[in-house]
């Protein structure tokens, strides 16, 4: 069903590969398993960190298809950022009538105005069709693409198939508090925002006005009970929680090597058979590994003691 | 027929559009015609000035086996460019099945290292296969990425399916000289080189070793000719002829706009039926149509009277 | 005093070095009355091509006091775009009191929407102070910094002290159309537009409606001819005259070595005493150097053709 | 007196205005006896935090002096990085007379090749003088130069007078066991290490090989205590220190406004009289400095709990 509103976590989910490279779609249904088990309101497939461009278009709908399949009504966003509108055009169409709840579309590298930038996401939307549900990526650090909270508003006024903003900007906590104002003061109309930057200042983004996370940490139940905890006005605890996962969610969030420790987490808890990435892929050398294992052991001594504290 | 060499001039093809966007294959055919005519020695296709990332997957197929239709034998060089390597290899493999003589590949822009760049081409060749003769794409003004003569030299070494490079760095002059110096001194073997920049210096980069140019100027006849008077030691024709073009070619080649004044060149000279460019494209104006009108009377007027010095 | 507007050719001034780095004072003096003598109407000081950064601050200041002593009346302007505001005040306000014209400013590097461009020039102006005249150097090749003509509109609204355009934009013909309509249409107060990129495109510039050259090309007297056959309806003239010089003003154009290429062919010409520049600095090889001479030679036979056509 | 080793925490100083932009003279004596009382090791002044390019070269050596009159022989190193050599040499010269320790380089965002990085080292060494020690500051998120392992090994080999390397390359944990790699294997001289990125991975940093912090987080001495924790083998306490102020640390990390974060933290605990920073730069809105005091908060209740704890 096409999106009009997101709320909660909406995970980033990886695409688990077999040894060979080949796609491991086994692995894929369990995914989706563990992702509806920790509480996920959504899915994005097909991101960054889903290494959607080193995939060829068959591979790209055949994992769409798989998520789809396994998704029982959870919306799913498909990434359609892609070299040229041809491609976006197909990869979009494709996805909704396979079933996708909307797309999800960032801004080329080579934008430097603000013209421009409103200019893209025009013509990006002329492309792919005015009924298909978007969604801006707004990833400067990756991208390059420096949005103002005012060249925001104007592609939502434009466009209104626009529904959400995935709200990755650094430091982003004002830009969220100003988008809320213009809410607020009339000149914009309502739009979801999830925040990415794997989760680095979930804490504080829900309290600026945001609706919660899209991003792919490996405990996806740790964001969605942040995000529950702070809507039912338990800040301290939200607080806590977060806390206890920020030293492994600040190790995960590492450029270059961020998918990696993600991958191994998920191959290591099981959800997905391996941590394997296509090239080019970072990977974790032996002393990254035991840095990851450590934090882990100490996260799970930390979740006994919030239990014990809990139970007492 | 597989690449080991090349000289004279590779033309870049431009992608004709019908009004409504389509792809105009009757005007490929006749711009097969024309660049047979003009003399030139090879083509290449989707690359940057051929709008390939505007094309989806099919249509990128279409446009490389009509190309190879109408080739009569001509070496066909395809670019495969990709945000991944599945969809590269994908590209490379069905081009030298339908017959291309070789593939084109460019360094994304995030590489930023020696050692980055020598592993993006082992992964990238890794990916399409040892067997495809590859042409490396030099071009740090569009891409980003810097490439010593030290960095190309280890490329060559490492990929024996290296054939040639495609030099666009700027200033250039000197990277041509110290190559060659590299196959004089025995530390790297011969590879050819055809330039690019639109030919901005192809009188002097013939004379520092270059083979010849692969580049989209509407008047590759002109191109032709450049290289073959500097090959007889003709070098004041040479120049002669290259400088009473330098006006308009550099006006085409002017980034942003370039692709828009040759294509209206080339629609005026009934070579395609229309100058229209998918979008993003740029457009010229009633005052740059003028200019480029202007340019091309002075030419004309040019060639007359060095036809009737010629006579006499 | 205190400019106000601008027209004809304000050359790019040089820094004259010995053998060993010192500055060469006398071939300022030299250098100053080659310039007078070219019919230039003014001159900038401390650009980019003056190698300003590799100067320290008192050594800047010796420099702009040296040549308003040999400018009997030109009006100097003197480029003042620091890391800071600090530094930028200082070296304003003491150019200003020695008697420079105005200032000009570059955005940095880092800028990357339309209001961090405006209000990094509203800060730079009130650290330097709304009495001074100021110039916008808008050059996106070398700065990375894209400004809109709405965004030099506002910049020419906000700040009462700007009284020109350095127009550097590539391509830029439509932008200076685009300015010029927007003072027709009354939106935005008239300033001078001066244009760079080493004169590549000066020939149509002028005829879109720029007033004149502010570059460095070792022939000033073409540039201010160009401007001056053009201003007074001798169009074809114009274009023959700047085409004779195009193949040496493209070589000299090129990054990285231009400057080397310009004080080479200035050093020959008796100048100034050597073409040495402070390092970080591009060098010219033989070869190079042999294709100035050559480009040099064809220049003065196309000159004595021109004299003997005009005579006859 | 001369660097030649490091360890533990050099602390990288604010520079302290007053509420009119003036330099707070005395507030840098009071953050100096701050800094002492913290146990840092050394000190950096005037680097990106310490709002550099703000200040005139006068102010600038105005501040090294006072600076090195409250330091009681902790060494100083000072940021000399500046658009040219002259201006990187006077400062460099007159820091050392004055009596800093050494002095810091970082390569500008021009370079984007191996060999230019090298060349660039080798050029400003020769420029300050090879008897200066000097540390190479490797941060690639700021300057978008990246330096790889066997380039700074090769700047280490070819400069006698590098003593450290300021390693903010992010991710960079494995960055520093090559280093150590080389050293172990002999193909490199040992030098000091210390880690930047606001310490963000200081907890691991240290168990890679580096020698300590060179940060400006505004609790200097849980990084002291850190660093001092982990030497003495006390891996647990070590990381439960660092844990407690992680989100404060992450919080101050915030591009953009970190250094604002950290001016505010600074003047609340009576360090420093105010958070003015000179234009431009970041501020801090009414809901920024609710969540940080929020974060404060947090943080006193959880090293209260841990001194309960030590006292149980």
């Amino acid at each position: 069903m096409p999106l009009t509103a997101a709320s909660g976590v909406y995970t980033i989910a990886v695409t688990p590969f077999e040894a060979n490279g080949a796609i491991d779609f086994a692995s894929i249904d369990r995914m989706m398993e563990f992702y509806l088990r920790c509480g996920v309101t959504g899915m994005t497939i097909l991101g960054v960190m889903g290494e959607a461009p080193k995939l060829d278009a068959a591979e790209s709908m055949a994992v769409i298809r798989r998520v789809l399949a396994g998704a029982v009504g959870l919306p799913i966003i498909v990434g359609v950022s892609a070299p040229g509108f041809a491609a976006m055009r197909a990869l979009a169409r494709e996805s909704m009538e396979a079933g996708a709840a909307g797309v999800m579309i960032a801004p080329p590298n080579s934008l430097r105005t603000d013209d421009s930038i409103m200019g893209y996401y025009r013509q990006a939307i002329a492309a792919i069709g005015a009924d298909v549900p978007f969604v801006i990526q707004d990833y400067p650090l990756n991208f390059q693409v420096v949005m103002t909270p005012k060249v925001i508003r104007e592609i939502v006024r434009e466009n209104p198939s626009c529904v959400m903003l995935k709200h990755e900007d650094w430091p982003g906590l004002e830009k969220i508090s100003t988008l809320r104002g213009f809410e607020q003061d009339g000149s914009m109309r309502h739009i979801s925002i999830l925040c990415g930057n794997g989760g680095l200042f979930l804490d504080f983004e829900t309290e600026r006005g945001a609706d919660g996370a899209m991003t792919g940490y490996a405990f996806p139940d740790m964001l969605a009970d942040v995000v529950r905890l702070g809507a039912s006005g338990q800040r301290d605890a939200a607080h806590d929680l977060f806390d206890a996962h920020l030293p492994l969610l600040r190790y995960e969030q590492q450029p270059g090597i961020g998918l990696a420790v993600r991958k191994y987490v998920m191959a290591r808890r099981g959800i997905i058979a391996s941590d394997v990435q296509r090239k080019p892929g970072g990977t974790l050398g032996a002393k990254a590994k035991a840095e990851v294992e450590y934090l882990l052991t100490r996260l799970a001594r930390i979740d006994a003691r919030a239990a014990l504290q809990q139970a007492a």
